[in-house]
């Protein structure tokens, strides 16, 4: 199969070399490191293995891109509104998009847009960073969950678990609502409350009364999904996520290093998305209303 | 009568010193400024014009101070414990204490510590500041409502009202509770929301999302407050509270000045007490419960 992919940075960048260093055809598109990853191709420092890819596939121009079978997508969801521009060059009839993005919503909002295309959500396990031009640094964890949101295509679905196994990557198939939903247990709480309290997850969870919230507020995401009709979600798996964040090292989420960085905060998808779903099916997260407000405060500040 | 001022800093000192201007025997306990005020007098710079005081009762300590009719209580709530040590060489049997002070639950705890002493809870509305030794500065407002919470001497609370009036102070007899929740209204949102985002009253009504915000959090109050039977309090006080704060300078409240200048904040009563007593009856507040634990964090990070 041909692999395109779309937003090449610390997730785009390490499964799409993981499945080029694999052997597979894959095609990028690149910016600012166009050049460089031309002259010198791309480095992946792993704690899996290091590596490096000397020739690349890549463009500046998604129009000199070839249609490709899969397309993965690792964009911020701040730049969804680019994929009306990126993604048709790329598409055939079956071609799959898989979204390894953050949050809720993003797939129904996509397929809108693309009524026709098959899309899967890629939910990537992964601390990585993209530290200079063509080069992904990979600290731990790695691997991916798809699941399903409308590929018809089941043999070609196992084919994209295929190629990511055969690269090196666990890839599993999950059941998409309730892999979406439960990342959002964690997502929800850690993401915004780093960025409100301006501080790691350790010391939210040292603190027995922001321990206590975020408790609070994983429990706000597991009713919501409940209430949604979404298996698989009970308290107990509020008490996991806090027992996995206790043994991790102090950790900054992505909307903390995107508010640091002053780089835009992915607060609609994590956010108002999954809010206003609950909402419309008449079920209210107060505590996460709270924090998506404060964050559209801090944004603006 | 006479009167005892225990924490003479913004509002002891002015109210203390407008009441002995005014002619009233006034005996004020001092700590740091003793020495200054013993030589120099008391000043008060105020917008409703500005007064030196040559000859000030000061004390050192507590057991030099004469028994008087009624004592002022201008301590912040954070210091409350020390009532137990500071006021019983005040009382006399029919002594009247005026706690003028933030928060909800004042009154009940320091009446568990003094059963049979008469209270009376003070609401200042008034901006003012201690900036100097001995010096105290009056910039706006400047009344205080009175709400009786078991003074039986209905002659002598009648009394204190008039030795407001006569000291130029506007004074007015409140229902207790609904004067508290009322206070409530206004205090629980911007106290803790001006910490939680390092912000100002202005700032806050400007931003759409914590506008809602504030709104929502006055409403947990209004709910809070008609879930325990207190009288008074609509949704049209919500609105009220906020066209006032619109048309009102930028301002940091006082929990913010206490944060910024990193002195203990007021979070026991003006949030945890109140969650605590609507919780008891059966009402939750979610959002303010969140800030409540923001608060708490910040005081310890």
């Amino acid at each position: 199969m041909r692999y395109g992919i779309i937003g090449v940075g610390a997730i785009g960048g390490f499964y799409g070399s993981k499945l080029a260093y694999s052997g597979q055809e894959v095609h990028f598109l690149l910016h600012s490191d166009y050049q460089f990853v031309k002259e010198h191709g791309m480095q992946v420092d792993s704690c899996d293995g290091s590596f490096h890819l000397d020739h690349v596939n890549v463009y500046q121009n998604v129009e000199d891109m070839p249609k490709c079978d899969v397309v993965l997508v690792g964009l911020k969801t701040t730049n969804n509104h680019l994929l009306a521009k990126l993604l048709p060059p790329l598409l055939h009839e079956h071609t799959i998009v898989v979204l390894i993005q953050n949050g809720i919503g993003v797939e129904a909002d996509v397929q809108q847009m693309f009524p026709k295309t098959q899309l899967v959500a890629g939910l990537a396990f992964i601390c990585s960073a993209k530290t200079e031009p063509g080069r992904v640094n990979h600290q731990c964890y790695g691997s991916i969950n798809l699941g399903n949101y409308s590929c018809k295509d089941e043999a070609r679905f196992q084919q994209i678990l295929n190629d990511f196994t055969n690269a090196g990557v666990q890839a599993a198939s999950v059941p998409y609502e309730e892999a979406r939903w439960k990342k959002a247990v964690w997502n929800m709480p850690f993401n915004g409350m780093t960025v409100a309290l301006d501080t790691q997850t350790d010391l939210l969870l040292k603190n027995p009364d922001t321990r206590q919230l975020i408790r609070d507020l994983m429990m706000e995401v597991i009713g919501a999904a409940q209430h949604l009709g979404v298996t698989g979600l009970t308290e107990a798996f509020a008490d996991k996520m806090i027992e996995t964040t206790d043994v991790m090292t102090p950790y900054s989420p992505s909307m903390k290093l995107d508010y640091d960085f002053h780089r835009p905060m992915e607060i609609h998808y994590l956010y108002s998305r999954p809010i206003e779903i609950a909402r419309a099916a008449g079920y209210r997260m107060p505590k996460l209303e709270m924090l998506e407000a404060e964050l559209r405060f801090k944004e603006q500040a």
